[in-house]
């Protein structure tokens, strides 16, 4: 039977979904997360249904130019999660691709490595873009895992943009992954990354200008002010293809989860990115009802009033506001 | 005399502005563009006092990788604008970087062969990206230098990308620049550049690899099914560094010209632009609203509540919005 099936007979009915995947049921839980992909109009529906189970897994953000071996981490750190005994949840977030179908294929050559193991869930993502995009549709995403009882989620993201960056600070720990040679440290500090890591990770760390890809990387966070008592994030050495130095992976991370619940950081963090969310939905709630503007007479009237020069624009989009308000209000 | 104690002694005075540039003051046309760039509060007030002589010039965008010789071509197309008798204004938008100050180094350089010619304004332009960002800066930055009397604006972008082709798309006519052994015909198709282009130029044409360059772009080209009547954009050869195909470049746009006027194009093209710059602006006023909020006290507490697991994210927005209503009505 196939996804799609079970996805349009139960696609109406949330709570049972939800309940599914909480039973671990996979195939509920790849609906959920498509729900939540093509931003379905049951979404605000789901939101609602997931809000009892919010906030109760750890999330870690992983970042990282194609070919420092972002998968080859991921994979190791699953399973060195898994021996602790977490369920692990792995999200892999393109920002670059507009919408990739499920990407499944990628998915099932990843998931091999845990095809037996029913406490790890891989899964690809994009969106749409329609409501907020990425930045509301990963927290959703999120919630799903859980909701699904899974206790520890890695949000995985390619590339080193700036749209990569924001996906991975959605995290309650960021790692960055480096390799030797490729540049990365100016790179870094070029998309922001200086500001949001809290862990780098030097990976390939037996080849050739790993020191030097080091040195380049405490030089610059030596160039950072600090107050004290603020984090300084750890820079790791691993060679994830051979599994080295991946529970000192994890040790930074236990670290800096210490250091985000002494300081409040992490309630801080968290509300940050709530932030975050609240407005890109506002702000993609508004810019449908904008685009549903294109269809009736009001904005096509004040257009042609415009492109006319009987009205200027700041004047039009002052009315056409003004006409969204009573409209929706 | 500097250019900004002009500015500061007239900031509030916009009429005044405006007429003295009118006058061919050119540094009163600068303050007018930097208050459009730095999306000055004078800016919906300079909007108004455009408006009576919006819609006059004829604008014509310019896009292309770095090397294609983009500066060149827009040098030469000056000269052969100001020999018809034109008075020629040039944009060069970089929408990647968020605020230059100006670039005034490049433009005096650019400047340089038009110096002594008063029928010529150059200015480099960026956006500090709040109230609708390039979309919005750009047409207004048009709508100075039509009130300043300039009848043919030429928008050159910096850079290939989706920005990049949005903001050369708000001409009346758009063209590509190609150029040898750049696979650009292949970035060209990736960023949408084969939608907004009406006239291809393969720039050095004079070099190995033209004629391949030409026919890839011709070959897809063939590959777009057209209505009939509907424009097929020409393929124009040039060497710009001789001067060299110019005037063939200017006879594809004259022809696109006289299209878009035959087929009511003209007044579509520029409403659609109209339509895209008013809905830019309102989402930046909603944009800047939304995060006024949250200096309030309503946003940080909808945020606590739905990091705390007791508010989803979809109710959290739909009560933003209505409180944005309620306060902005």
């Amino acid at each position: 039977m196939s996804d799609s099936r079970i996805g349009s007979r139960r696609l109406t009915d949330v709570p049972t979904l939800v309940a599914a995947a909480r039973d671990g049921d996979h195939r509920a839980l790849a609906r959920l997360i498509s729900l939540v992909e093509n931003e379905d109009p049951a979404l605000p529906s789901l939101a609602a249904a997931l809000t009892p189970h919010a906030g109760l897994a750890q999330v870690i953000g992983l970042t990282g130019s194609p070919g420092v071996g972002k998968s080859t981490i991921t994979n190791e750190l699953v399973r060195a999660l898994r021996a602790r005994g977490h369920r692990v949840g792995v999200l892999a977030v393109d920002p670059s691709s507009p919408y990739t179908g499920g990407a499944i294929l990628g998915d099932r050559v990843r998931m091999q490595d845990h095809a037996t193991d029913d406490g790890v869930y891989i899964r690809s993502m994009s969106s749409r873009g329609h409501l907020g995009g990425l930045a509301a549709a990963t927290p959703q995403a999120v919630r799903v895992l859980e909701s699904a009882g899974y206790d520890t989620v890695l949000v995985e993201t390619v590339g080193v943009g700036q749209a990569e960056v924001e996906v991975a600070s959605l995290a309650d720990t960021t790692l960055v992954l480096l390799a030797p040679g490729m540049g990365d440290a100016i790179q870094a500090v070029k998309a922001g990354i200086l500001e949001v890591a809290d862990v780098f990770v030097v990976n390939k760390a037996d080849r050739d200008g790993a020191d030097a890809t080091y040195r380049d990387i405490q030089g610059m966070l030596g160039l950072v002010s600090r107050q004290p008592g603020e984090w300084r994030p750890p820079v790791v050495r691993a060679v994830a293809a051979k599994g080295e130095g991946i529970e000192d992976v994890l040790a930074a991370i236990d670290k800096h989860r210490g250091w985000l619940t002494a300081h409040d950081e992490l309630r801080r963090r968290r509300e940050a990115r709530a932030t975050a969310e609240i407005e890109a939905i506002a702000l993609g709630t508004v810019r449908e009802r904008l685009s549903s503007l294109r269809r009736g007479t009001a904005l096509p009237q004040l257009a042609a009033r415009v492109a006319g020069g009987s009205l200027d624009p700041y004047a039009a989009a002052h009315e056409l506001l003004a006409g969204l308000r009573s409209s929706s209000a």
